[in-house]
């Protein structure tokens, strides 16, 4: 089913230096290298920005997440630390054949009420079983597709076919909860059993169709002239990332009083609400569309 | 019952720069100056930390929030940003008689689920008598002490007799929840409204007593010998601030799975449990022991 077999498997953390649920989950990988080890194939926990880690921050010059177009990465002009790592890590995880990774899961944290989010950056049919596989034993587990046919995406996951992010929320920047580190350690000893049992031929049946939430667009704050803030997440929309947001339901509250509600025609699904690192991207959520996919 | 009158009220925000309710309550009073007048005092709303907020982090350099012992004030040596604007809020809320404020309200928020808390640096009749209005109000509000006898705090509240500072959570760092903004807005118009009546000799009548939580102490994260984080907070512990901690009840919960109690004689109530800007100061949670003071 796979093509070929899966011979090494990347799992990144800190990719976002103030993410710490990947971060902790990595380093205790890292110490314990036995727990994430299967039979069929080697697993190496990498911490990715250690710079943005050791900062205690995001990034330190740019975000790593936004660095892994091929324009940028044969680029010789771009020498911020992050475009220079991003390098790194494609020499790494794609050129160098004794290193180089077959499957990248790339863990996230978000202040976004998103609970345990598998994005999706291609629609390989291997990826969508996976993904239905974790929903089946999971039920929380929700799939998000940033795939858009024919865009190049920036992210640490486009470097391989095999492979995708987890985004878990809500959870502020800088800390750890304990519920979402072990969710998120139970998703992955997951993960990487079906993996070991897809390289033995031997995967698990999925259903024969998936939910996956498309990214439609983003929705940016209202603002001023001068780009100030006017307004807020509406309370009723605050932590119902998943929930169906109909056509005149509210999106904000000004900071006067005011209700600017969604004027789209269709109901959508908006995830991403109120996520802090992308206040200064012009983000207040990312509008997606239910669709099922047949597998 | 004051003794002198208030005739300048302070609204601070953005002490720390990445704590956005405190900074948009400030915008918007400033820019709708009369929504905080009353009859009897003048109000200024003051960005305190605009270097940091302009880099949304807590502080450019240090924490500006630790920079206002007396002796830091006098000090010619300290030469950092907040340094130095700690000795320019002196000038303005303390020195100069044209902007001195007699009373200082510094708004602040938490990752921590700490509701709305007034914080005391001193236990003066009048600021008692004032929290006590405030939780009579709005039961949610609780007052948490970090006075203690004999020691000088460095906080921008120290500047000042009256006032306190306003902590506001669970909201992760770089963010606004409308239902907090809200909250915290109509604490600010009942406190106005108290120093207003204040003034005139017409303060409402306050319960005989008040409950307080008295800072007894911070406890810190399990580390190991290079100051590695070990674990976290126990996911029963997590959230639970203001409720009973007893002997023997779970604090930590390891990376590895083991759960570390709490060892002390006597049942206390933690607060900042998880607050992210704690981490690096080595503070997991503060313990407090519940008291009741006679107003």
């Amino acid at each position: 089913m796979l093509g070929a077999k899966i011979h090494r498997v990347a799992i990144a953390g800190g990719t976002h230096g103030n993410e710490f649920t990947g971060i902790y989950l990595v380093k205790k990988f890292q110490g314990y290298p036995d727990l994430v080890q299967r039979p069929s194939f080697e697993t190496v926990p990498l911490l990715t920005n250690p710079q943005a880690f050791a900062l205690k921050r995001r990034y330190a010059e740019q975000d790593l997440n936004r660095c892994f177009l091929p324009a940028d990465l044969q680029s010789s002009t771009s020498t911020s630390y992050e475009a220079l790592r991003a390098k790194e890590l494609y020499q790494t995880l794609v050129a160098q054949p004794e290193s180089k990774a077959d499957f990248i899961l790339d863990l996230h944290t978000t202040t976004a009420n998103m609970g345990l989010t598998v994005i999706l950056v291609n629609h390989h049919p291997f990826n969508l079983r996976l993904a239905a596989h974790l929903s089946a034993v999971n039920s929380a587990v929700k799939i998000y597709s940033a795939y858009q046919p024919g865009k190049t995406l920036a992210f640490l996951n486009s470097l391989c076919e095999f492979g995708f992010a987890i985004e878990v929320g809500a959870i502020a920047q800088g800390t750890l909860r304990a519920d979402l580190f072990q969710r998120t350690e139970a998703l992955i000893h997951t993960l990487l059993d079906y993996l070991d049992a897809a390289n033995r031929n031997a995967s698990p049946p999925v259903a024969s169709s998936l939910t996956i939430y498309q990214h439609l667009r983003t929705v940016d704050y209202p603002k001023d002239e001068h780009g100030e803030l006017l307004g807020m997440i509406h309370p009723r929309l605050q932590d119902q990332d998943y929930q169906p947001l109909h056509p005149g339901a509210p999106l904000f509250l000004t900071f006067d009083g005011d209700v600017i509600c969604y004027e789209g025609d269709a109901t959508v699904y908006p995830i991403f609400i109120n996520e802090a690192a992308y206040y200064e991207k012009g983000i207040a959520l990312c509008l997606t569309e239910q669709q099922t996919l047949e597998l």
